[in-house]
């Protein structure tokens, strides 16, 4: 049964262009639909540092949405692996999930550091980074991924 | 404009009924839709020792999802914050976001070990924790948020 989904916010400055690398210095905006929501929904907000946003790849071709396997960036120096074994943005669903930094909260807008996603992004849904959630146990994972987030901040 | 999206996967066992506490040792399967996907589609994913899981919360009731403020678990003993500065599940378009252990990965199904999502949450998209996405940064979070997760695994 589908689901259906509407933004709650948009990203508004920041990259225009997707890019693959160098986001982490990018300063942006995410802006609450200011109908549906007012200050409160993010009352408390700013008491943390980080924020994980979900948002939507709107701008990703979906005739190119890989449903089995490709090399990362189409690079063949890295494995061909499973769309659900990387993070890359021709998937199904177009679901982009990513944490940032928080600069401050003014009203129903959001400053933000780092999160790679272009201007006028729809976004899905936003929660606060809390330790809690962070992965349980060891993190281990294959080199090929370590050498592409290499440059990606 | 809405979004519509298609689950591409289930989860199967482990917890049958809702519950705030107690997550870290609950085993279960995320099986992937077997129609649109085979097991090419999770190639390389045992590589990775945990994934990101976004599902829906299916169970929530649409009457109590919460625009504004209120506080955590209804815990007069917190504050009250914005719907998008915590994490309950009474929230604008239902998402859930977490982090769990993968146990192995057989054809189509993953065994997963701390995964927060009842048997049979639909799920929308899976993705390898990648240490390159974690937070930038110091993590500073408020009392609240600890003391919440303190026996949330």
């Amino acid at each position: 049964m589908p689901i259906v989904l509407e933004p709650i916010a948009h990203v508004r400055g920041g990259r225009m262009d997707v890019a693959d690398d160098a986001w982490g210095a990018v300063e942006a905006r995410i802006e609450l639909d200011a109908i549906r929501f007012g200050p409160e929904a993010l009352a408390g907000l700013s008491d943390f540092s980080h924020l994980l946003v979900v948002y939507h790849f709107h701008l990703a071709d979906p005739r190119r949405i890989e449903t089995s396997a490709r090399h990362p960036r189409n690079n063949p120096a890295w494995p061909k692996v499973g769309i659900f074994a990387q993070r890359g943005k021709n998937r199904p669903n177009g679901l982009g999930v990513s944490v940032c930094e928080i600069l401050g909260v003014d009203g129903t807008t959001i400053h933000v550091r780092g999160l790679d996603a272009v201007d006028g992004t729809p976004v899905l849904d936003l929660k606060p980074h809390m330790k809690g959630f962070e992965p349980r146990g060891e993190v281990r994972e294959p080199a090929w991924a370590t050498e592409l987030m290499g440059g990606y901040w």
